[in-house]
């Protein structure tokens, strides 16, 4: 066989060899390289503190009147067919009229796109940022996910810090200076990944502020949006779509616990009509055209998930999470290599800070969680596939003996590796 | 609020604007189109021949087993969870032993990949395929999304012809003559979509000399797998994997009726290893894990579903598209504009010529289905949408009533727009 094409297949590079860097450290590669280094021989389960899933769990069961919608909507049979391509229409406008409960406004059915969970969103809305020499502002630490996406469309990547001793807030001086006039967007994630934090009312104003002077839009990952269990309560960069386009992405995976279920949304909260008058909608319709879709039957049973799921179901889940973060707080306090500056106010993660000084044979925190899960089966993600190096990133969303036993081995690994003094 | 940057974005050209003569002519977009052009005072239902999806109709409802392994899957709550990036590995090892059953080999599970419909496989490898001065050969009439993914990747199309005279076959002498040292594969849909056939043993073998003559892969999408109720036999182009590496694409979608699950796979036949040796699974494999996944608990219910599924349902659902095949070409011999050149075998589709010579105030095939919506509530797609003008192609995976009554209209439209001699 003539091999000559594939031959310079390999040789050549494509937009995704250009990128593979990016593509290799996936939190799910290093997730399961991770988890490939576990001892066989250790007969503790694995625990894992490093995605954001505690679905496994069955303290984190999904609501029962979701999991009935759903399966409702499949024994109907009406719902085995394609939906039409920005979604099924009542799932669309129950999806604005949710969004819409926290807003100063009315947000229209036509407002909204559904998606293949958020990950499909984030797809969708950074290819329609593309243009020539376009760069765009992603916070540090982040979402990988982001520069994969923004490498694979030509899209320029500049970090703005979020500052761990102002409470994750965005760096909005840095934000500035790193703007020029091929920025097309700066991207939040609120409640954040991986930081844990809830942005003020305030904060998110001067974020619509900023952004409004460098004429940019906002993208507001809010795939954790109302998972807040601390004191300050979730609000949605939406808010002040009159004084900025903001493009909100969300989903019904961290709130209702199901992220296999793979739906999501993008939402156009732009008061202005900026984001119409200059076909960044009607690029988005164009890629979701030739796109896969959501499966029909849950998009069909969305407006019973999000009209019907009791308040009961979301404050057991946050009162859980609210422990569980606790546990890891706590326990975090005994450990003299480990810091976390912020006790985290929602979402399912938090930061914690790597002092190497203190250990006598780690090097960094990718060879920290190296050696956690060779020695204790415990998967923590290392802070530099985020963007920090020197920082881990640990989920607390996991029962809580689970959690508690997960940190004990962390407990016991960092006393077993500490410097003597 | 300064625009400078959304301004930018409008005149500027990005990769989706420079295509969006490809995503105009979207199937669903001209379908969409037609649809809005049906008189609202009409009160006989709308009856659609434009697209490949019969679930909607009661005598095309998917097996119960497979309804049922979705819904325990469901139900089980083991499934709200994430799946692994190339899909649940049971389920790939199921797709591997289904795909196997009609091979001279045993694929392994690690060839196959979990995709959210055959959408989302032909985006991936399309997307794979890309290299700089790269070109595909895809078949004239086609499936337009090749068209797209290959245009949003850059790489350049060269279209085949499929012979209506010869059974629709690849005309393999302009293969030849179109490809050259960049060419990176062949596409073929087998059965075919749009021209309903069903590519022999002997056929296929030509094709695969052929590819391998050239140097390229064969993209072989048999998303109409197995639905074939002719008298010609499926014959799977991974039969001729140790010819020439073939790339299978393929969905639970039309053979059981559920094109909104949402679930496809990517199998790779591929007996000499060049596509591992020339790094594309490594391409695909780093595509999967930026992109979404199908929903976890449809994935959970394939072993099931392709284990379980009775021949009683494949039969009866042969059985009826046997039967509508029949109606509608019948029904076209007394149709004088419209001739059929090959009776369908399989698929869902037929490709039917128009010829306006003897019609009195008709222009073309997109100007025929325009007025055939206004004036009879009846859609079929024009053939230009699939790269042949002057044809139509009508779904005959219809309820059969419906199908007698869009085919009644169908002669009533042409009857009475008939040149007069």
């Amino acid at each position: 066989m003539k091999l000559s094409v594939f031959d310079q297949m390999e040789m050549g590079v494509n937009k995704w060899e250009a990128n593979s860097a990016v593509s290799d450290v996936s939190i799910r590669g290093i997730l399961g390289m991770l988890n490939g280094l576990c001892d066989s021989d250790d007969r503790r389960a694995v625990i894992q503190l490093g995605h954001g899933d505690p679905s496994v769990f069955p303290c984190f069961r999904t609501s029962q009147i979701a999991e009935d919608a759903v399966v409702d909507a499949i024994r109907s049979g009406k719902f085995n067919s394609y939906a039409p391509s920005f979604g099924f229409p009542p799932a669309r406008r129950a999806v604005a009229e949710f969004l819409s409960r926290d807003l100063p406004y009315t947000m229209s059915p036509d407002d909204i796109f559904l998606t293949v969970g958020c990950i499909q969103a984030i797809e969708i809305v950074v290819s329609a940022l593309a243009r020539p020499r376009a760069n765009i502002l992603l916070p540090r630490p982040g979402f990988p996910l982001y520069e994969s996406h923004a490498a694979l469309n030509s899209i320029e990547i500049r970090h703005f810090d979020l500052l761990p001793n102002k409470s994750w807030e965005v760096d909005l001086e840095s934000v500035e200076s790193l703007a020029n006039e091929n920025t097309v967007a700066i991207v939040i994630i609120n409640p954040g990944n991986p930081c844990g934090t809830v942005f003020s009312y305030q904060h998110l104003l001067k974020i619509a502020e900023t952004a409004k002077k460098l004429g940019i839009c906002v993208v507001s990952d809010e795939v954790y949006g109302h998972i807040a269990f601390g004191n300050k309560p979730f609000v949605p960069m939406g808010v002040f779509g009159s004084i900025v386009p903001v493009v909100t992405l969300g989903s019904l995976s961290k709130r209702w616990i199901v992220p296999g279920w793979r739906i999501g949304w993008i939402g156009m909260n732009d008061r202005g009509g900026v984001l119409k008058q200059t076909k960044f909608v009607d690029k988005i319709k164009g890629i979701i055209s030739v796109s896969s879709d959501p499966p029909t039957f849950v998009q069909a049973a969305i407006p019973k998930i999000l009209a019907k799921t009791s308040k009961d179901f979301f404050n057991k889940f946050a009162s859980i999470l609210r422990q569980c973060s606790d546990i890891c707080f706590n326990q975090l306090r005994e450990i003299k290599c480990l810091s976390c500056p912020n006790k985290p106010d929602g979402s399912m993660f938090m930061m914690v800070q790597l002092h190497v000084s203190k250990l006598e044979d780690v090097i960094d925190d990718l060879d920290f969680c190296i050696k956690l899960a060779k020695e204790e089966s415990v998967i923590v993600l290392p802070g530099f596939v985020l963007g920090l190096k020197g920082w881990l990133r640990i989920t607390f969303a996991v029962d809580p003996s689970s959690l508690e036993e997960g940190m004990q081995r962390i407990k016991a690994f960092c006393n077993r590796h500490a410097k003597l003094h």
